[in-house]
């Protein structure tokens, strides 16, 4: 239980690095013990940050990598030809067993390029989902796959919903996760081609607790824990969810400025406010895990700062000590063996 | 261009049916002269609700039906079955010439399939989209198409995107509206099989202004007026839309009832802020129309009061007086000869 979690830091990763990240390290490892971090990246940025400031020295420790993979460079690309990358280096420390876990705010195509490519898939993971927590009325809800590949077929989605399932259990501490599957109506026999056929395949899954299907409007509601859908449906609803939050938001403060009644009444809202909007706000919950690959590849917001990057770090121990990746394994596995009965 | 326009309107479909459907057609009379409503639905009910009520005789009547198609009833079924019930009845009006346009807060389902069988599409159209407005930061933009019919074909989403633009252009008045497509990034190589088909033919149409991808994140913006995509993706911008709208609403509300300062703050912020969610709610600027037919099917809201009924069936008189059928008909039969050449 207390072995020792290693973690690879993409300290080059996400628009406030290096600073942010590593102030994510220093205080993810003031939180625990059993805990290393390599912040991966170029030596001197990060000597740089490091100075005047204390830590254990040894749960702190630097990798150098002289590359950075900037956002806009065709990932595939970045992967195959910045070989001293942080994000490269970070996953190879990975592949080489040298580390448990990457952490990267850095760019989203490569990370998921470099987690397939590098890392690798566990035995028998057709395809490793990207599954971001999402804030709803009532928790949060991991929302399985937002990744880059699209067109999936339907034993994707099946791998999908056992997969987060599992992680919803064991890492989020959520007992028989509720799995529905995203539709444009409740009843079986809607949706598109997809759908389906993923439907009846899901209903026969004895490992998850299928509840059938889930319309948008309930997502932010709260009425699944693990909603399975095809990366692209995926990437929209994430996107939009941040979109129309951010807008009705910022609509909300513009009329609070109206007038002077409206600016006194908003000095007397605004702390209970801050609070309910921070709720609401997914960045308070950590990273996305890039599910079923030999390790664990956490992306984190972009514009990340170092809360979410030490609660993407703390994450990481949870996923270890619970052994996900051989519970995940082991699910896969025994599917493969009753396709083969 | 002062001709009379004719609506049949369903006046047993919706939530609110018949009570908020005929203060609707009462208050859109009180509007426009060159109007006439026919309410259509069961005499005796529709009767005693204009009792005691004045409003002007020779621009409402009432079209007896006796049957009415629930909510749960499998459409396809209901359209064939219930001949008498309001939504046949108003249909086979606009087929039969009787009337210009249909209103139906009822069932969707049945609304699609009806518009589709009875009212039939205008030649060329392969596919009638349902295309909802949704409220954005600087106004609205058209969101087509959310209808039941999904696993569209590249040349649906190209006649989608036309028909948007007419009628952004001529019935919400934005000249020149901007057409984006929904996808997971802005570069033309990302997307989906379908997507990937759609984007160079979307670029090369002459008669919008394509302006390329749109993330789900940026449509609350209102960075493009039409917003393309198909059905499947369409009903879940458009029900999630509501749902973060309605979750984070209540939230804030919430906040704002948990202590004496906070209650007090919220009576000084409660009007601008009643304003601004107002102005986010897409029941303010009327109904769906379903482009592509013979005639004008539009399906408001099922939770409609007679506000949104009354806009609805204004509406109608813009989309008649500005010809959007003879346009979208020239417009769809221009590209079916170029496709001949």
């Amino acid at each position: 239980m207390s072995e020792i979690t290693r973690v690879a830091l993409d300290a080059m990763g996400g628009d406030n690095a290096p600073s942010e990240i590593i102030k994510g390290a220093i205080d993810a490892v003031g939180r625990e013990k059993n805990l290393k971090v390599f912040l991966v990246g170029q030596e001197e940025a990060i000597q740089k940050e490091l100075q005047n400031t204390t830590y254990p020295k040894d749960q702190i420790e630097i990798i150098h990598a002289s590359e950075v993979i900037e956002t806009a460079e065709p990932p595939v690309n970045a992967i195959r030809r910045k070989k001293d990358s942080s994000i490269v280096v970070s996953m190879n420390m990975v592949k080489k067993g040298e580390a448990d876990a990457v952490v990267s705010a850095g760019s989203t195509g490569a990370v998921l390029v470099g987690g397939q490519v590098l890392v690798g898939r566990i035995k028998g993971v057709e395809r490793p989902p990207l599954a971001p927590l999402l804030p709803t009325k009532t928790g949060v809800s991991l929302l399985i796959d937002c990744g880059a590949n699209v067109d999936a077929r339907p034993s994707h989605l099946v791998q999908f919903a056992k997969m987060g399932s599992i992680y919803m259990e064991h890492v989020m501490g959520i007992r028989n996760p509720k799995v529905a599957i995203v539709n444009i109506g409740a009843e079986e026999e809607k949706g598109n081609a997809l759908v389906k056929s993923t439907f009846p395949l899901l209903k026969e899954c004895k490992d998850i607790n299928f509840i059938g299907s889930i319309e948008a409007r309930e997502i932010p509601h709260g009425m699944a824990d693990v909603i399975v859908c095809e990366a692209f449906v995926g990437n929209v609803i994430l996107k939009l969810y941040e979109g129309v939050g951010a807008v009705l938001v910022s609509k909300i403060k513009d009329s609070m400025m109206t007038t002077l009644k409206t600016k006194i009444g908003a000095l007397l809202v605004k702390p209970a406010l801050k609070k309910t909007l921070k709720s609401f706000d997914a960045s308070e919950y950590g990273g996305a895990p890039l599910l079923g690959l030999r390790g664990l590849v956490v992306k984190t917001h972009g514009s990340s700062k170092a809360k979410e990057i030490s609660n993407s770090i703390i994450q990481c121990i949870t996923f270890k000590n619970q052994g996900i990746n051989e519970k995940i394994s082991e699910c896969i596995q025994k599917k493969e063996e009753n396709l083969e009965d």
